[in-house]
C-alpha cells in the first residue's frame, strides 16, 4: 500500500503538473464535454520528460475535467499560482477526526485547502454533478455547498486513491468554541461518549437542541438571506436526489474569547498558535450565504474578516459562526435506496434520517431556519 | 390542415397562458431537469376553465422547458409583460423570404421577434442544446449565437408545428443595402436570379467576394473583439457536431441614407415606414459583440441605438454592420453524416460547405475574420 507520506508526495507532485500543464493551455469556455474528461500522466520513480525523478514508487495521477474545475477556481476567486503554492510548496498536514467515513483528511499549511479522500462512487457522483454544480454557481452566489476546487486520482501499487480539494469552512485561526454537525434528525443524532472527549468534540442535533435552546440569534436581514440560501440549496440538492448531508456549524464566542485573552499567556492557547493565519481569507462561505449578491458591501457588512456571521446567543453574547453544506457525495439514490426501506419500518420516519430526498431537504430546511437559526425579535 | 391564421392564434393564446401561468409559479434557479420538462394545455374550442373560448379548432399547446427559457429571456433581458404584449397583443406578420428551407417565419408586429417554424428534428435538438447553451449563456456575453427565447409545438388536426421563438436581427425601421448569407463556402454559394430579383436580395459567398473586395473595414479593437467572439461561438458549434450555420450579415449604408433622404419623400420609401421603429432596441446583438464585456460603455461606444457596428467600405462610406450566426440547429450529425460521404466524393473537400464540423468552423472563421471584415490598418 502507499504510505501517507508517499500519497501526500503524489498528491503535490501530480498537482503541480496538472495545474502547469493547464496555465500553458490558452483560456477557453468550458464546454458540456469538459465535464467528463479525465487526463493521465504516468511519474515512474526514475523520472521521464514531463515527470520529475522522486522518491516514491512508480504511481499515475489522474485529473478529472481539468478545464471545468479550471473554471470554478477562477470563480471562486482562486489563481493557479496559488493553488498550486498552498498546496504543493509545503506539508500537507493530516487531520485526525477522520469521522465515521473513513476518509483521510488532509490540511494545506497555510489553512486554506482540504484534501479528503473519497470513495470510488463519490467521484464518479461529483463528476455526474458537475453540470448541474455549474448551474448551480452561475445562479446562486450565495450557495453553501461545498467549493470543489479538483478532483484527482492517484493509482500506486495497484490501489486508486480519488481525492477531491475543498475550501476549509473552519479557519484555524479562529478557535472554535462548540461545533456541530447539523442534519435535522433526531434519531441517534447526539455526539458519542469518545467525541466528548476531544478538546473540540463536534456535537450533532440532539446536543444543540439540549444546550442551545433558543439557537443562534441573527439580524433580520441576515437570518432572512441566510434562510432563502438554504432553501435554494436544498432544492438543488433534492433535484440530485442527494440527502444525508449535514450543515457544519463552528461557534467562535467574541465575548469569551475577550475573556480568554486576558489570562492567555497562562493558559495554553494552543488551538490559535497551531498555524499562521490564512492569507486569502477563504473561509468566506459562511458570510457569502448572506451577502455574495449585495456585492459584499452595503448594510450586511461586518468587520470580521475571516468570513464569521455575526450572532448571539441567548446569555446575548456576540458569537462569530462558520457554517457550510457537507457530506454531499457519499449519499444519494442509489446507495441509499435499500437503506431506506428497512429503516423506514423499523424507526418513525419523521427521525429516521435516511429518508426520501424530499422529505430530507424539507426537515433540514425546517430545521435549520426553526431551531438553530432564530431572527432577533425586537431589538 | 392548420391554417395560417388559425396558427397564428393557437400561437398566441399558447403564449399567453404560459407566460401567465409561469408568473404565477414562484423564482427558483434552474436546475438541469428543467431542460427536459414538457408542459402541455389543451384548448378545446369551447374554453375550459382554464383556457378561454376561441374561433379555431381545437389545439393542444406544448412548452418546452418553460424554466429555463424564462432564465433565458431573463438573461436577455425580456420582461414576461413584453413578450407576451409584443407576440400576443397585435398581429403576427408572416415574413414571405422563408427561404429553401421550407420553414414558416413570423414577425411580431412591434418588429422585436421572429418567430420561426422548426422540424421535429430541429425542436429536438434544441432541446438538447439547451445545457450547453446555458453555458454559453453564462460564459459568452458576446455571443452571436441565436437568441431562443422559447420552444413551443401546436399539436391540431393531427399535426405537429413546432415552433421557436427568437430575436430580429435586422431591425426593419433601419434600411438593409445590403444583405448577405455567409458560410465560408464557395461552393454553389451565389444568390439564384430569383433571389437577385428582390427588393433587398440575400446575396451568398461569392457575391460578396466579387462586390466587396475590400470586405468591410473595422476600427483595430472591434475587428479584434468580433473576431474573438467569432472564434468562441465557433468552438461551441464545433463541439456540438454543428455545421452548414450562416452569418447573416445586414449592411445600412449611412452616407447613401443620407443622400437617398433628400429625395426621399419623392421617391418610395416604402421600407422605412413599413412598420414603427422597434422600441426596446433587441438587435443589439450585432454591437453586442465587441462589447458586451465592457458593460456598454468605453471607447466602443456609439450613438447609433438600434445596435449595428459602425464600418466602413472600400469608398470611406460609413456603414452600420447587423450580424448574427443563423441556421444552427438545421444541420448536424446524424442528419449531415451521410450527406458528406457521397458530396465529398464529387467535389473538392474545401469548397464543399457540408464538411466535418471542426473543419467547418476554421473554414467558416477564417472567412469571416480575413476576408468579410479586415481592420482598419493606419488611419
Amino acid at each position: 500500500g502507499t504510505t501517507s507520506s508517499a500519497l501526500k508526495g503524489a498528491i503535490q507532485l501530480g498537482i503541480t503538473h496538472t495545474v502547469g500543464s493547464l496555465s500553458q493551455k490558452p483560456e477557453r469556455d468550458v464546454l458540456l464535454q469538459d465535464f467528463e474528461v479525465v487526463e493521465s500522466i504516468f511519474f515512474p520513480n526514475e523520472g521521464s520528460n514531463l515527470t520529475p525523478a522522486h522518491h516514491y514508487g512508480d504511481f499515475r495521477f489522474k485529473t478529472y475535467a481539468p478545464i471545468a474545475f479550471r473554471y470554478f477556481r477562477e470563480m471562486f476567486g482562486i489563481r493557479p499560482d496559488d493553488y498550486m503554492y498552498s498546496l504543493c510548496n509545503d506539508q500537507l498536514i493530516e487531520l485526525s477526526n477522520s469521522g465515521a467515513s473513513g476518509s483521510l483528511f488532509y490540511v494545506s499549511s497555510d489553512d486554506e485547502f482540504i484534501i479528503k479522500t473519497v470513495q470510488h462512487k463519490e467521484a464518479e457522483f461529483l463528476q455526474k454533478l458537475l453540470p448541474g454544480y455549474f448551474m448551480n454557481l452561475n445562479q446562486n452566489k450565495r450557495t453553501l455547498l461545498p467549493k470543489f476546487y479538483g478532483l484527482y486520482c492517484v493509482q500506486a501499487g495497484g490501489k486508486n486513491i480519488r481525492i477531491v480539494v475543498m475550501n476549509n469552512l473552519l479557519p484555524s485561526s479562529v478557535r472554535m468554541h462548540l461545533k456541530y454537525d447539523l442534519k435535522g434528525s433526531t434519531h441517534k443524532r447526539r455526539a458519542s461518549a469518545k467525541e466528548r472527549e476531544k478538546a473540540i468534540p463536534t456535537y450533532k442535533d440532539l446536543d444543540f437542541m439540549q444546550d442551545m435552546q433558543d439557537g443562534l440569534l441573527l439580524e433580520g436581514d441576515m437570518y432572512n438571506a441566510l434562510c432563502k440560501t438554504i432553501h435554494r440549496d436544498c432544492l438543488l440538492l433534492q433535484s440530485f436526489k442527494i440527502m444525508d448531508y449535514s450543515l457544519l456549524v463552528g461557534i467562535h464566542n467574541v465575548d469569551k474569547a475577550c475573556r480568554e485573552q486576558v489570562s492567555e499567556e497562562a493558559v495554553a492557547g494552543a488551538m490559535d498558535q497551531r498555524r499562521p493565519p490564512g492569507q486569502k481569507s477563504l473561509y468566506s462561505t459562511a458570510i457569502e450565504a448572506i451577502q455574495a449578491e449585495t456585492g459584499g458591501t452595503g448594510s450586511l457588512d461586518t468587520e470580521d474578516k475571516t468570513g464569521g456571521i455575526p450572532a448571539r446567543n441567548s446569555k446575548g453574547e456576540r458569537l462569530l459562526v462558520y457554517i457550510g453544506i457537507i457530506d454531499i457525495l457519499q449519499s444519494y439514490r442509489f446507495v441509499k435506496k435499500l437503506e431506506h426501506s428497512w429503516k423506514a419500518l423499523v424507526h418513525d420516519g419523521d427521525t429516521v434520517s435516511v429518508h426520501r430526498p424530499g422529505f430530507y431537504a424539507e426537515r433540514f430546511e425546517k430545521f435549520m431556519c426553526n431551531t438553530v437559526f432564530r431572527k432577533i425579535t425586537c431589538k
